[in-house]
């Protein structure tokens, strides 16, 4: 049984606990706790947004949350022994939704205590894959049972969850750190103004670094790296394979590693497309660390981090699955292999196919975000088209999704939330 | 038991059959048979560039390989009472290389008799997806035992092959023709001296139309699409799933539907990124033909084909797995929620793990275009890098390739043919 | 999150609790809790023997086990309508050994706190599948490691449990309780003073009966069923595959269905051989609760259970495998398509493979009952010889089991538990 | 591509074949031919009866069939090098029907030639495991697409084969061919009158000896062991996961270790409960065959071969499962841990519930004994009942088989091939 070495109060934020974490990546964030390579521990987590989404109908919390203060991560946990140019072992031994006690009542108000939710971000406040699309917010509930979930906005639908942490890594070194803000920074530069931003820069606002105050918080603030994208260190990877039984080798950075991370996810399927695409949840991860000392060079390691997906994985064997290339069909453009736009399309085709059986676009949209669907690099070669393809479960579905003679069996599916 | 619709001796050129396919998208190329809706067929076909490569220790084949006569396509097949908007279901019964009798010896000169290649591609021919670090040509043979391959020029690999058609599709209608052409000569003038070239054009030399001469053939020359991009007929998907058991739905453009294929590949690697990058060989596969009335209006298909992947393939457990996000790394340079570079870098970061055991960087590469890698679309959302992972099973080795705190147990792995 | 319906203190004996459960089955042990059809509920359980076996080196707490005790069940547990003749409907929606909170000691003196055991149980104590080889008690005690178990007694292994209750069944109606009693008095009397015995009759020492005292608890104890076999009720079927994600359709025999269980496995083989073969604990069931009006008639269900297994497993994909046929081979004696005793020898024939690993003969019979092994009827047509197969997974080893030219790789592999 | 050693003409009795095979298990027939360790051989075969099945709708086939001439079998195959105490590997590379060419039609008169068949054997025949419920004979025809199977006699199933040889095996020493004729006819002796018999006795009638003639055919006559049962050698395991991609140890007992087989199966369910249970078939075997010197002493093999089973099989994750447990419960007496009789009640249980369906009894047995169902060995320690499990995948019916509370879809399921 792993050792408790950080908790939270899901009944407060992660800046009122005893002992706070952090969300912003920088090397100066102290740690919060020491551990031993060889030693099995269990991490408490805050829902990403800090607990800013309610159980309820409607999205104005989607559409209204405050950006500033994600990803709520705990740690940063140190490693003793570990140097820049380790691989930091991490097992992933267990992790799941907020334990209830039997006195406790059966659902609690905080993401993960017997739910969790989907929800697509406005276009003016981040958007998401289609948010073209689909630029307004939306968000559906879901309900935990055991291992699987089910959503009173998706009706139809139970799945088994392939439960990971979205986001896990070790704290950037001060040079990769200003690595990261310039080629960041000079992205931003192109289209400073687009909406959404291209890239999100350092923001001083809503800054947590852990027991840091004063200075050392405003620097934090002012250069630490914001945690959306997935980069040297690990970070917001949002690779659903990141489940029990995994393995990961992190790269190590900074002496002591410092591991942090959060943003569990009860499901998701591959892409997370609707940006806050998986089922979103507090709850606990259980890991075992070590280190493979000079790891780096050892294997040849000089980006990011390498894993072993876990062998408990949901297996479904009846899949429809949708295919895209990177064409823009609406204008007949020809991308030159696009991967980006080639999976986009598979997503769209599957929209619209999952609007013949009466589901509204947003509530396949969420679907597809939330659900274990595979996506797929099937050929990148082909020129011009970059293919990509999209696999959806048939057992998922209480109903037959298989394409037939007679056609869809279209039915009153119901609403997801939507904000006013 | 099928009946056989569609032979070829592959002691000739497709060019020499009795009743030669095609090697251009073109509506007016005349059905080479009938078939009716349930109907069980057999269709043999020639490895895609017709015979130019050879079971040998050079790769001076690939580099010079004539492409203007790819793909050769057997086929097209017309199937009774199909009309546009129609969806065309293909059962793939089974596939395999060339069979052979008892008297025959055991291995031929054609690519499927007992033997298949990998190539990559050099720069000035086309290049595959990772051309500017591998600018040159070389190649691997494979030899077949039963579903499993090896190949003398990457020692240490055995896998089963997920058989597969890498091309199938229907005729385009002569206004769909006209927008792909359209298009993609849009697409080539943005940049029309690239090397390699954003797409190919229409290439009357070595185009081959069924049993068309004259101005029918030169009409086709002129006009045909290239078949080495995937479309809204399906086409060069090279989606390693299309394998025994699955079934494919075409939208069907006209009358007859006009499907036609090949391309078989013994294995492929998810994304294909060697550009030549299956085994590849000639064969034969059994399919079963019917149709859905007018699917694609009941089923929202507008624009690829759907498919459902079958329940044979060969199931691999455990993996080492690469990450790669849209960072150029070389030059630390931000792309926007790039999944091409994300998964080029996730190749290039399988290559490097690779020659930490011995391999050269070239036999890597072949091996990851070869093996049943699994390429995902893993984050799609988190700006500005996109994620892609590529797995690699490990069972596939008859070493051990996980990172251990021992390090990499390099060794002596041959070479591969290349180009003189 | 399920309602949490029945409750254990795993300090105390199941006869201590406030609400305590059974030992015996019997249709007048009165219900613990009355549910609803569709209500999701949580039972907490004690380890089968009510925790006599303590996490230490010594057999000795195996060999005196008192088995008039066991099986320590939760419930009976009603359900509101159910009727005799109806299917009860249990979903798994997960289940584990004993949560902890932060505070707690990471590893507790109670089985599934932490840890769990796998016994051989003397031949004068009941024996096990091999007990005419291993008459004496042996123990190993494993170690939790979040899904996963390693035992300091059986080196060299590691695997993730397929976790499930041994035993869950519903009240016999009091006429197929007799029907029981007859039938298995009469087996006894063919050989009444067997050691092992043939099977166990009624017994009113240590017997439970939650909260009936006097009179009514006397007459559970003279006629109450034993609950070490499996019946029409469902019982000890010691099934693995009723793990999370499972459905099962028990037979209701007595108003309200009276459902009652435990005896949960953190892991287990087919069979189950050494008796006490699984990784024993005490901990937590969630199940979902339904009802088919009528269902035995509906689906011709005259005796067992139906049930459907869930799709988290986890999946091995190589083994080694091994094989029994119904032959007697130290006294070459055919028995006629026993399976049996071909299942007896395909145990045998692994436990001598082992050995030549370096194993103890009990260290492998313990691996065997515990280890995600898979046992199968192969033949049992081919006259005089049933054959069965036992197949072991390879990837629980951390080194290579297959078998070679160069030999095994023979070791010294430690001891396990014995008794003095 | 394997050497071709072993031929057949289908169009002929095996007897009549340029270099006949054999029927009975003796060391003294002769080797048909001689290949090296290393090698890839193809091996023709007939179908087990030699061909008495017709593709037509009357059981009198099977019910008259002449046992006297079973199985068939193609071989013997010295292996150069190989010695009494080795372990014999042989690779499964590929296996299936007999192979067609374009010109010969698509269908032919010989089990394999497009078709197979499944029969249940009548009592006086040899019966099967559920003769005592189905006395007479019935036979099912299975038509193949590919690796799919379908029967008119069993609508509404269509399944994936499990494609696998049922026979295999080495040749008996002297010694060790007198062990088993002595015992099984000290079984036999114990009821020499049954009907069916407990064992086959050595049968002269029907005999072939591969190229022997007159008294070296007369002794393998008189004493060469039946091939009926599987026994130290191997022999018929009917194992369905002796499948491609499979690897199997045979211990060997002569010089040469003399390999035979046959029987092939286009697929089977675990036990071939029907006898003929299969789908019966002539076709080929690709095998690659290799030797562990002294592989008997070294891993503790004194019995039967040790295998492992490929990963192509099709896996199938939904299934509806029954439970058997060692009660006679037409006259509710109990058997002793008798997983015999508890595999027959599963079996039992799973045709009553397809009963209910609209299958008549006979086409449910026949189902079970020819589609890929698992059968497991679940509890054999829980006296005095042993727990024997089937599981019947679900995605092989066009209907929905799970128990749901509208009850079944019962409608018009047709009807197997009977016997006049």
């Amino acid at each position: 049984m792993p050792d408790v070495v950080f908790t939270v109060d899901q009944a407060r934020s992660m800046r009122d606990q005893k002992a706070p974490g952090h969300n912003r990546w920088h090397p100066d964030v102290p740690p919060a706790i020491t551990v031993r390579p060889g030693q099995e521990i269990r991490v408490e987590c805050r829902e990403w947004t800090d607990g800013q989404i309610g159980d309820n109908d409607s999205a104005n919390d989607v559409r209204d949350v405050d950006l500033s203060v994600a990803h709520m991560l705990s740690g940063p946990i140190a490693v003793e022994g570990a140097e820049p140019g380790d691989l930091l072992i991490v097992d992933i031994l267990d992790l799941g939704p907020v334990p209830h006690g039997p006195n406790e009542p059966a659902r609690g108000p905080a993401p993960g205590q017997g739910w969790g939710y989907t929800g697509i971000f406005a276009k003016h406040n981040g958007g998401g894959f289609l948010t073209d699309r689909f630029p307004d917010a939306y968000k559906a509930i879901w309900d935990f049972h055991g291992q699987q979930a089910t959503s009173r906005h998706i009706p139809g639908v139970r799945f088994t969850g392939i439960t990971h942490p979205g986001l896990f890594g070790t704290a950037p070194s001060a040079d990769l750190l200003a690595r990261w803000n310039a080629r960041e920074r000079a992205l931003i530069a192109t289209d400073p103004d687009r909406v959404p931003p291209l890239a999100l820069p350092p923001l001083a606002e809503g800054v947590l670094g852990g027991s840091l105050t004063g200075e050392g918080l405003a620097a934090v603030g002012r250069d630490g790296a914001r945690t959306v994208p997935p980069r040297e260190n690990g970070g917001n990877h949002d690779i659903k394979n990141f489940t029990r039984g995994a393995r990961v080798f992190y790269p190590v950075h900074v002496p002591g590693a410092l591991l942090s991370g959060g943003d569990l996810h009860f499901s998701q399927g591959d892409g997370e497309i609707t940006f806050c695409g998986a089922i979103e949840m507090g709850g606990f991860i259980d890991m075992h660390v070590d280190l493979i000392k000079g790891g780096m060079a050892k294997y040849g390691v000089t980006t990011n981090p390498i894993f072993m997906p876990g062998n408990v994985e949901p297996r479904y064997t009846e899949f429809v699955s949708f295919i895209g290339i990177s064409v823009d069909h609406d204008t007949d453009t020809n991308l030159y292999n696009d991967a980006t736009v080639a999976y986009r399309n598979a997503c769209l085709n599957a929209v619209e196919y999952l609007k013949t059986f009466g589901y509204s676009g947003e509530q396949a949209y969420l679907l597809l975000g939330a659900a274990p669907i595979e996506g797929r690099v099937s050929g990148v070669v082909d020129i011009p088209n970059a293919c990509c393809s999209l696999y959806l479960p048939t057992a998922i579905f209480d109903f037959d999704i298989r394409p037939t003679a007679e056609g869809p069996r279209r039915a009153d599916r119901g609403t997801c939330a939507v904000s006013s």
